[in-house]
């Protein structure tokens, strides 16, 4: 590669609410999704919510010559989702499916039945090996009681950790997609802090869009706008972050997102604000490359950040076995109902009650049972995620404690007893 | 590194068949092993099958001066049974839990409730990185009529695709576990050609044990001698597989299996076979380096395979399918008959038959209704494993058409017609 290598990048991303029958003029919108795509033509295109296959396989026909290569990510019973329209040839793809997304009796909100996920693609551009990420996180339905915190949080950790372990060779990481998660919230926190991925919306010199660059705002006609009420310019929860690893430098030239309308004025494209952006990636010395996690008042800053991300999921742990137990009691109780039912239609009498009274049993007790295993299930999935933040937090730790210049620094022993479980 | 720098690595895998109240003699069994664990001192332990976490936090106890590191990877309901002993601190852990692992109303088969799973560990031995894997995929319980074979080889395409995606700057891989695979079953040849990993029974010249390296053999005595029967000297489904990437080369100086005793001839440590490696990795021009899929006829062999596990989840696929359209017609079928008995019971007459067979109906519709959820996933999830391999071999038709040596070589034009759906 010549030394005054340079390499423009065109991302467009965007939750497109594209939910059969439910969501207002899917097919109208998808139709003029595709021709702004077509008329840009971006690098790369990453979209969220397009949940009919069939939107995709329109999408993927109407865009084949500028954009050849596509993928769907399927998984769950719905799908996630997610798919890719490339300009450039996809050399492999994978996805890695959240081991915790929500819970199947939430059947109204339906996350559990969508299968999130996180979807990877490799390219290789000017012989640079791009690692792009799209992804979807749990959304957030009650932000004052938010029963699914602790999975957005686990989620936000898998994201964090798949990205970490396969883009080890990557010269660049790209990722996009609807975090459902505020920029402050400990998920994006944990993310970012863990990657070192930046935030095409905090690094850009040039931006345009709607105000401060929230994703989902008031003047969008399918937005609830009840839901935004707290926030009046909108919230941000989709997002370009992005890398370079040693040897690269990656800037965002501009970033753009829509402002309520489609980026001709008219109708929005979703209920969610597109985001287009225009990365820059140069060849720099290893020595000028940022690497935010190696000085220590970073180190200080994960170390924080892991400590609330540990306290998070153990507070899940706990309402997770809670609810398992409460499950097992109910299941007792029933086995008690059971047996007495099972005595009085021998003894006649109230035979027909009881007879009429076993079937509503035995459901009280396979769904019990269901319970139980969802909840056994989830409470294994969270003291996973606990277990790699406790020991990824111990060995910041060490290296925090080896720094000469951070001895000075953070509260540290604060804790320590949660070091016991794991090594 | 130096240029004659060389690392010796002793490894030690075992399924422990530890399965609380069931399997024979474990107490005895788990204290056995930790003594021999202990007295030996391996570099890393890998094992499967600890089904109860008490027995991991008993040998974790036991082992703590031999083995300072330790990792338990929880997952399922019951768990993943996989954790690994470490003589070397671990950097990093993480895992990976299967899409596709049977079904959860085959209880009696328990495999769904375990969450199968791949764990990762990141060691980092003398400069060297050290990638080790431990895994454990679906039991076979009927090799004439194999209902799980498309799960697992859906697994072994997960399998080999994470260590692909997660391996890429590591100096060594290490993959040990029960694979519940002959060494010609199909998951294990697409595992070995798309990874390049070697098996270590084949590579040694030094190897002492059991006849034909197996680990399930007929002298044990907790071996169900009757599924033995078709197999004189046992099978082997367990394995000790590694590669090393460029600069590096590793072979496999002696392996030892157990042969139906424990080590010292006593009572066996388990029903499978233990098996102990050890590994020597040198340094080696890069030119050396031995690589398996770069040659066309290696490139042949990986087509053929890719073939036919793509035609193997082709099959699981349709039969996926037929179960999800069958339990359709079942909730079909349930809720004309909730119909009808409504109106029974409105119009008098049989009214209590009525009511009495209202609830097993709305059992048969939830449970039709659980049976349709499930299998509509296990078809999402199979035409993942789907798409993944049908586009690595599109690129590997690509690279064999390219190549002038393989001109003259396979038959490549059959099939064409799976290209159409995914690019």
């Amino acid at each position: 590669m010549k030394p005054n290598f340079s390499l423009r990048l065109r991302i467009f991303n965007l939750n497109c609410w594209g939910i059969p029958y439910l969501s207002k003029h899917r097919g109208d919108r998808v139709k003029r999704l595709g021709d702004f795509l077509n008329m840009e033509s971006f690098d790369l295109a990453l979209l969220e919510e397009v949940w009919s296959e069939q939107d995709f396989q329109y999408l993927r026909q109407k865009l084949l010559p500028t954009y050849p290569a596509a993928h769907y990510f399927r998984s769950g019973v719905i799908g996630s989702g997610l798919c890719v329209f490339s300009k450039h040839p996809i050399q492999e793809f994978t996805q890695h499916v959240y081991t915790l997304n929500g819970y199947p009796y939430m059947i109204h909100h339906g996350d559990w039945f969508c299968g999130k996920a996180v979807g990877l693609l490799v390219l290789h551009l000017s012989g640079l090996v791009l690692n792009a990420y799209v992804t979807h996180l749990h959304a957030e339905y009650n932000r004052q009681k938010d029963i699914y915190l602790a999975h957005r949080v686990a989620q936000a950790w898998e994201l964090a950790q798949f990205i970490h372990h396969t883009s080890k060779k990557a010269d660049v990481v790209l990722l996009c997609g609807d975090l459902n998660l505020h920029p402050k919230d400990l998920g994006c926190r944990l993310l970012k802090e863990w990657t070192g991925l930046h935030d095409a919306y905090l690094e850009t010199r040039d931006f345009k869009g709607s105000e401060e660059g929230c994703t989902m705002v008031p003047e969008n006609c399918y937005v609830n706008q009840r839901e935004l009420e707290p926030f009046p310019f909108g919230i941000r929860i989709d997002y370009v972050l992005y890398k370079a690893v040693s040897g690269f430098y990656i800037s965002c030239k501009t970033l753009r997102t829509t402002a309520g309308h489609d980026p001709h004025s008219g109708t929005p494209l979703s209920d969610h604000e597109a985001l287009m952006a225009t990365l820059c990636v140069r060849h720099s010395p290893p020595q000028h490359t940022p690497s935010p996690t190696h000085g220590p008042a970073e180190r200080s800053q994960l170390i924080s950040v892991l400590k609330e991300a540990w306290a998070e999921l153990d507070l899940g742990m706990a309402q997770a076995r809670w609810w398992a137990t409460f499950a097992g009691y109910v299941i007792g109780l029933g086995l008690l109902l059971l047996a007495l039912l099972c005595a009085l239609a021998a003894g006649g009498g109230v035979r027909e009650v009881a007879i009429m009274l076993w079937t509503p049993s035995v459901g009280l007790l396979l769904g019990a049972g269901a319970v139980y295993l969802f909840h056994m299930q989830e409470a294994k999935g969270l003291s996973r995620a606990r277990a790699e933040l406790q020991h990824m937090l111990g060995r910041a730790r060490e290296a925090h404690d080896l720094d000469p210049e951070s001895q000075a620094a953070l509260f540290l022993g604060q804790q320590e007893g949660d070091r016991s479980e794991e090594q």
